[in-house]
């Protein structure tokens, strides 16, 4: 199960070519611990760790939210039932945290992660029964707290535990901030993606969050820019149970007042927050710019 | 929710007097602690660490295994959802990983213990397709694996975290077998409860694990007894669906074959190898010795 979960192989245990992710995290450890002079081996447990703990909290985010699909498969519990499923998610944390046992020093990014990651799940959770508008809207603030612990919890760890590692520890805490902006900046995107991204490149159903309520950024900011198209957006989502008609027409109603670019500009801001910690603090570390930029410019 | 699984509040979150369990894994640590001389607030990370493992495993086992009461209240998933239940269960993973952030040296013990868990209970679920009787039944020999993993690891890290945060680390090797002994005795002492022991005390409905088809340690050696009560339970068994009174007999039957007594005998032969290892290397360690002994006379 831990294998199809990592795309290793298909529902009955046989090596196949799935979809294995594009191992950002991964890709941030090791590039980080080269960018201060240390090996990518050096970092690997790290690496390793990440990725699992990612492996990990799909795993179990897809019981929580009732998603059937994961990069273009069934998710781990459709295919094998709720209860393995959070069995093996529980294996995948228990490993990741057997991959730090030797590398001690990192364990504290490591943990730290994970309480980040759960309360950002959490939080992400209880805004799907929170209204579209008024006082209890969800905020913009909000939002990127929520996502800076979902999603940049694990980022920051990747690139804290990488130049921890490879022999800066003294960094780590400006790679750590660094990987929370890149988190939130990463979650813009999905969001982004999730709604004008081709279901047949992302793997998922197409306007999935629109229908389930999920607040996301473009939403939320279409919703307070107070233009006509707006209030019609609002008036569309209060009502719920749409179809895919109804579904198109509420993504159309979000770029017309202006949810689309708001969104891209706010996931560049903290783009910019990063490129500078890496200026400043790792300016010839090409790659992992690199990979930090494909974050925003991808198409899955 | 932490509160809730904790016995710490209620539904609503007001505190109250729940059920908090018995505290066997953080005694065993505290006291490992001070049998090397240690203090027990050496081993206070490793003592919360384990408490708030097991909690994580209990609040998960009971969405795996659909129970819906824990400790004469109601299972966490039943109280608040199982996507609620299941991410507050990796959040009290996640603070156990915290809890050993600054005494790293533990680390490998929760990690070992993990995986330990992971897999006892991976087999446990395994165990309950697998028939009664014939070329695939659960042999004793599996079952103690499973024991020794799923309630074991985790008495094992108890006792290596506390003598190694105490300040003995050429211990901790010794104490973890030791601990898993301990959770062999441990879990069939809990068969055995969950079969003959009064529901007002346990907190568990009436005969759930036969009910259930659970392996439990006296029906398997009961099955295996080749008498005439062996051969009645079995068609029992194996015709499934039992009422209260069936349920009742085959519990009778369990004991007629030398179920009960045979339990007994083996438990008591793994808490006799738990005591040899204190004799032999903590031959002070009178309440350590108390607490091992109360996991197998006890009541609840």
């Amino acid at each position: 199960m831990a294998g199809f979960a990592l795309g290793w192989s298909d529902a009955d245990g046989r090596p196949g070519n799935g979809d294995r992710g594009k191992a950002v995290r991964p890709a941030v450890a090791l590039l980080s611990a080269e960018a201060v002079g240390g090996t990518a081996e050096s970092a690997l447990p790290g690496a390793v760790a990440v990725e699992l703990v990612h492996a990990f909290s799909l795993v179990h985010d897809d019981i929580i939210d009732h998603d059937e699909w994961r990069r273009h498969r069934e998710a781990l519990w459709k295919a094998y039932g709720v209860g393995p499923a959070l069995l093996a998610g529980d294996a995948l944390l228990a490993l990741a945290v057997g991959q730090l046992a030797a590398r001690p020093e990192a364990i504290p990014y490591l943990s730290a992660a994970l309480v980040e990651l759960v309360q950002g799940q959490t939080a992400d959770m209880a805004f799907e029964s929170r209204p579209w508008r008024g006082p209890d809207e969800v905020t913009v603030e909000e939002y990127t707290d929520m996502a800076a612990g979902k999603t940049g919890g694990l980022l920051g760890a990747a690139a804290a535990m990488g130049v921890a590692l490879g022999g800066a520890p003294q960094l780590a805490d400006r790679l750590w901030g660094m990987g929370r902006d890149l988190g939130v900046a990463f979650q813009i995107v999905d969001d982004m993606l999730g709604i004008w991204g081709d279901p047949a490149v992302t793997g998922k159903p197409v306007y999935s969050d629109l229908r389930r309520e999920k607040k996301t950024l473009p939403v939320l900011v279409a919703l307070a820019a107070g233009v006509p198209a707006a209030r019609e957006l609002s008036a569309l989502l209060t009502e719920g149970d749409m179809d895919e008609d109804s579904l198109r027409h509420a993504a159309g109603l979000v770029e017309e007042a202006g949810g689309r670019d708001a969104a891209r500009c706010l996931a560049d801001r903290y783009m910019s927050s990063v490129l500078e910690v890496l200026d400043r603090h790792l300016p010839d570390a090409e790659e992992l710019r690199a990979v930090c930029d494909s974050v925003v410019n991808r198409v899955h």
